[in-house]
């Protein structure tokens, strides 16, 4: 598999050409728009003098570093916004990878294929952690895949694409792991907002310096082109403390800072956006995840029911998840999904939906008579 | 020196803690604000529906493209829209350094400290020529400089910190030594509308597939914080076809893709700001050249006279750009320049001036008074 060319945007090129109405579930893009806070953030951004409009500082405007980390519970010089969780989760794997000994990356299989294409981008060996068949990733196993040679574990949870939630026990052993190993535990907790189960636990509760979380606001606030992320490293004057040091000045050479009224609307909208906003996308959600459900053991499709995110996997008999198949779903049936094997090997017999489209029963009722 | 860690925000902190009023001739954030255009994209931009706020295409936003190959005339493959001319610089710089055989990287002394930073920061070896005493590159001296080791030449026209401007005859000869030892040539063209002498030349004018063209809005739009910048890579499908292939993965890979509502305002603009904008903001710092010049010869000083950008590097008798220097010149006469040390071994002895405050004729009559 090329993870180092995420496949993502092929497949949506392939549903935007053909020859027919086709429902879009390949792309993690939530449909319901921006809380209106982050509207009125950018409208009164362009009113602003032209002192504004020149460079935050570079980790970051001073007032979202504050308000993350009141609401994170952390020092605020441990926080460096980056653009989007990508480069946050880039800051972090490189980082760790130069600091910490060996030269293995340990992933999860499935994955989330911007994890391995980064690891191999960047020179690292990779080790695949298979999870239960539940979807939940077992602590053991995770001990077992390490080694002396790994430098970084990444845990993603509530997961992308299976949807599993890790607990806080689960949490906690991984965090261990990281420090047993001496390694650095990164963990992508974009869709901490999308759980459903109450489980959520952020690996920043455990307060240890072989851990950075990363997050932003692309699901959260549905606006993934505004590229408004973070990370939390361990602080600069303990264990591992020159890993904020090294992402700072990585940051710094690489972008100098990211876009200025994208985090000036951010900062607005975590002031003034009410729970129901969140509360709404997710019960949307649930309604959607039911919905879809049903339909697929209407067909006898195998599928994970999420316990968060908004992805469910689905094999059907004699269907694997091949892009040939993904491609005829799209011509036969109208509905795309992003083949499994991009995931990984375990998965190569599975597709991925985004519940990300108003759309999900019309999807839902294509699949049902195809497969029916 | 320390290129690691661009040191503008270290003077411009000291500059805003200091116990008076302060010029800050310190950074480069243009002070006469956006054009109109630009703030009408972004109002409209808070008024879009959902599907404006995801994801660019991780290139940029197509249109954009197309605004920017029609206007440099070029093809739009050859174009990545960027996080600012800093990442362009630094796809530029990587991609030539992994690609061209030798590890080096040319660059200039006096030198914009982000390059050496950057160079450093990759693992490049460093080699700097100097400039000549009226501040031009001499094509001969970066041939005498270049080598089989050299895989990386950076040059920037109009030039930061020495206000040079390279023409026709010199782009020309630094792209023929690119292309004679087998290197990449990263042309840095941000200040290509502040050229008051007619003679900018665009590296894109040789049609070098040893050439990559960075540049962006930052100082052409006063909108340093909004990010928007664009390198302009050779062919895919010619020789060195597979620097923009691995450029568009290293961006994607490390940034997904660029802020949306910043490059559809950029693209707002583009298409809207009368050549009146780009006009008055050169007049407005002939002027600022004409004014501050003047106080440094009255008081004895040596200096350059800009011919583009808009940095005036002067050296006053028995007093040398040193930090210390520099901070002595905020305390004292409430003024902040950045030591010329922070550029290069060459122009220790300087402080470079940025000229992007309306309050030029106010430092000018400061340092009067302090050196008079």
């Amino acid at each position: 598999m090329d993870y180092e060319t995420p496949q993502f945007f092929r497949v949506m090129q392939y549903a935007r050409n053909a020859d027919r109405d086709v429902v879009d579930m390949v792309s993690g893009n939530p449909d319901w728009g921006p809380p209106e806070g982050l509207r009125d953030g950018l409208r009164d951004y362009a009113e602003l003098g032209a002192d504004s409009y020149q460079y935050p500082p570079s980790v970051g405007l001073t007032e979202l570093r504050s308000e993350l980390a009141a609401r994170r519970g952390v020092d605020r010089d441990r926080i460096v916004v980056t653009n989007g969780a990508g480069e946050a989760n880039h800051l972090a794997m490189v980082g760790g990878l130069e600091h910490f000994s060996g030269e293995e990356i340990l992933l999860t299989d499935p994955v989330y294929p911007y994890y391995a294409g980064r690891a191999n981008f960047i020179g690292a060996e990779t080790s695949f952690v298979p999870v239960d068949d539940d979807s939940r990733l077992d602590p053991d196993r995770v001990r077992e895949g390490a080694s002396e040679e790994t430098a970084v574990i990444v845990v993603n949870s509530p997961n992308n694409p299976t949807g599993a939630v890790y607990g806080a026990d689960a949490m906690r052993e991984f965090v261990a792991v990281a420090e047993e190993y001496d390694a650095l535990l990164v963990s992508d907790e974009v869709y901490d907002h999308f759980d459903y189960t109450g489980r959520f636990t952020s690996a920043l509760e455990f307060d240890s310096p072989n851990v950075v979380t990363t997050n932003s606001f692309s699901k959260t606030m549905a606006i993934t082109g505004l590229r408004v992320g973070y990370a939390v490293f361990p602080a600069e004057d303990g264990p591992n403390g020159d890993l904020i040091d090294r992402a700072r000045t990585r940051h710094m050479l690489t972008n100098v800072t990211g876009s200025r009224p994208a985090q000036y609307a951010v900062l607005r909208a975590l002031r003034t956006t009410p729970p129901e906003y969140y509360a709404d996308a997710r019960s949307r959600l649930v309604d959607r995840v039911d919905a879809f459900c049903e339909a697929l053991s209407d067909v006898g499709a195998e599928y994970n029911r999420p316990e968060g995110s908004f992805y469910v996997m689905a094999r059907f008999d004699d269907f694997p998840g091949t892009f040939e198949n993904v491609y005829e779903l799209i011509d036969e049936a109208g509905v795309a999904g992003m083949p499994g094997a991009a995931f990984g090997e375990s998965r190569d017999e599975w597709i991925r939906f985004a519940l990300v489209t108003p759309r999900v029963e019309t999807a839902a009722d294509r699949l049902a008579e195809y497969f029916g």
